[in-house]
Formats: structure tokens, C-alpha cells, sequence
């Protein structure tokens, strides 16, 4: 699967408000993909799909992505079973990005999905206090109710990475 | 302002689960911003911030990003009065991407603010259809109820861009 399952890249008002889907892939061959929660909008994760990830998402309505650390396909649940069913894709206007809503297995009853490997719901657990200029002393605060799941159960030992592994 | 505004990059740990702000610029020096509205988890935008962006963010909570297409700061709003007044900021596992919920200005009664320059709500105001392998013939779906202002009577002739402009 290749680039050719896209329109080419038109005139800017084809691109931004015509009906034919022509990504804008950057350097590395990407685009950037949010994905929330369908039903409450929670963003629980940014990622990136190469053209064959973004195709394999629209054909399948599963989540896939591009793992930048890992330098090849990654179908979000591989490992963990937490994988992400489509109920929307949407591109945005430049189409060098698209929203993924999406819903996941939960993890007991009334728990939801975890889609960080930290084994938090959302990769964004964490608020920047705001109202002054930062500094290195700033200090996080924690937004959720803390981890769903150990990531050491799933995963087996930490490993290195730039982006959430399951 | 420079990166010395913030932490410097510690242990994966510390990163990922950590109290400091560490963001992970990119070789261009950005972060990825995704812009939501606070109320009802609309996501409206995708855009970047450099580290003057990020501070002038956090200290003023008022979004500013950096315009990758004019190659500047960007002061969301300065065209057209549509500021975005920060509810809460949230950086992700790696630090690598940032989430702005935020408070538009109302267009009018009963209308929300517009944060995409074709005048819609959101960028993201396409859906892809789902279930087959995509083709150059795959027909967008507009997704919400058409443009909440004029583009050309807010920013005169159109120009090119790579990235929302007001």
C-alpha cells in the first residue's frame, strides 16, 4: 500500500474544503494523529501514522499508527489487547493531521481503556500550572485518578521509548 | 525566553512520570499542540509551539503558538479577536505534545467561536469514511454545520498557508 490510495495534493481550496482525502505527509513520510475518547473527548493520545498505517485505519477501523521509536507498523493493543475500534476519522483542514475517535476494551467493570503504557487512560495525566512564566522549579500536577493497569504485567521490563508502546 | 525556562530532560522516569516540565522539542524546536475545546471536548486544532510559545502560553494563558507557515510566534487571535483563554494545559508521557483546553469567544448568540481560518468551528470539520481500503475517489463527509464566519470579509484575499492563521 503506497500514497497512490490518496488523491494527489490539489489546490489549496481542494485541499482544505474538497471531498477528496490527499495527506499532507511530512519529511518522515507523517501525519499527526490525536486520539479521544468517542464518547466523553477525552485526548488520550498523539501519534503518528505513515500512509500505510493511516490506510490500514480506514480499511480495518482499528487503530493503527507509526512507531518512530521502533521505526515500523504498530497496531495499538499488539501487546496489551487494549486495542482502539474507530468510530470517526477526521482530517483536518491542511490534512497534515487527523482526529481518531475511538472507543477501547474496558479494564473491569466500570474502569475504562488505558491507552498510555504508563498504564494511565490518557498520556495527558498530568496539568502545567499556569499564571507565571515557567521555570525548572515548576511542578506538575496529576489530572486522573492514576493507573488503570501496571505497565511491568503487561509489558515485563521498562524499556526505553518515545512513544506510548501498546 | 529560552529552554532554560524548563527542566531539563531527566530519566525516562522522571519524564514520563515526573513532577518538572521537560517538553521534548522536536529537530525544529516545536512541540505538537492539540487545541480543545474546554466545555465539550471539541478538538479544534492541531498546531506547534516553540519554547517561547509553550512560555508565553503558560505564563499569560492565552494560546500562543508557532506559525510554521510564516515561521513566527503566532498569537492565536490577532487577526480576528478569536483569543483562546487557556482552562487547563496538559503535557503527555514523553513531553513531546501538549493539550490547550481552552474558551473561545461566542460569535453571536447561540454560536460558538471558530478556531479553523476556512471559517469553521474545528479544522477537523471532515470525516473519512471507514471499512474499505482508501482510494483517490474516497468522498469526505462534512461533519458539522458549515462555516460560522466569512474568511475573505476577516482576512481579506486568501492566502496560502500550511497551518490556521487567525
Amino acid at each position: 500500500m503506497t500514497h497512490t490510495s490518496f488523491a494527489p495534493r490539489g489546490s489549496t481550496a481542494e485541499i482544505e474544503e474538497g471531498e477528496r482525502l490527499s495527506p499532507k505527509f511530512d519529511a518522515d513520510g507523517l501525519v499527526t494523529a490525536v486520539t479521544v475518547d468517542a464518547d466523553d473527548g477525552t485526548v488520550l493520545m498523539v501519534a503518528h501514522m505513515d500512509a500505510r498505517a493511516l490506510a490500514l485505519t480506514i480499511e480495518t477501523g482499528v487503530a493503527h499508527y507509526f512507531s518512530r521509536s521502533r521505526g515500523k507498523l504498530w497496531k495499538k493493543g499488539e501487546e496489551s489487547g487494549q486495542f482502539q475500534t474507530l468510530v470517526e476519522l477526521r482530517v483536518d483542514c491542511d490534512q497534515d493531521a487527523v482526529v481518531l475517535r475511538v472507543r477501547m476494551p474496558s479494564l473491569g467493570p466500570g474502569v475504562p481503556g488505558a491507552a498510555c503504557h504508563t498504564g494511565h487512560r490518557s498520556c495527558f495525566f498530568r496539568s502545567v500550572p499556569l499564571g507565571a512564566a515557567p521555570t525548572p522549579e515548576l511542578k506538575l500536577a496529576v489530572n486522573d485518578e492514576g493507573r488503570l493497569f501496571d505497565p511491568a504485567a503487561v509489558y515485563g521490563t521498562p524499556k526505553k521509548t518515545d512513544a506510548p508502546r501498546f
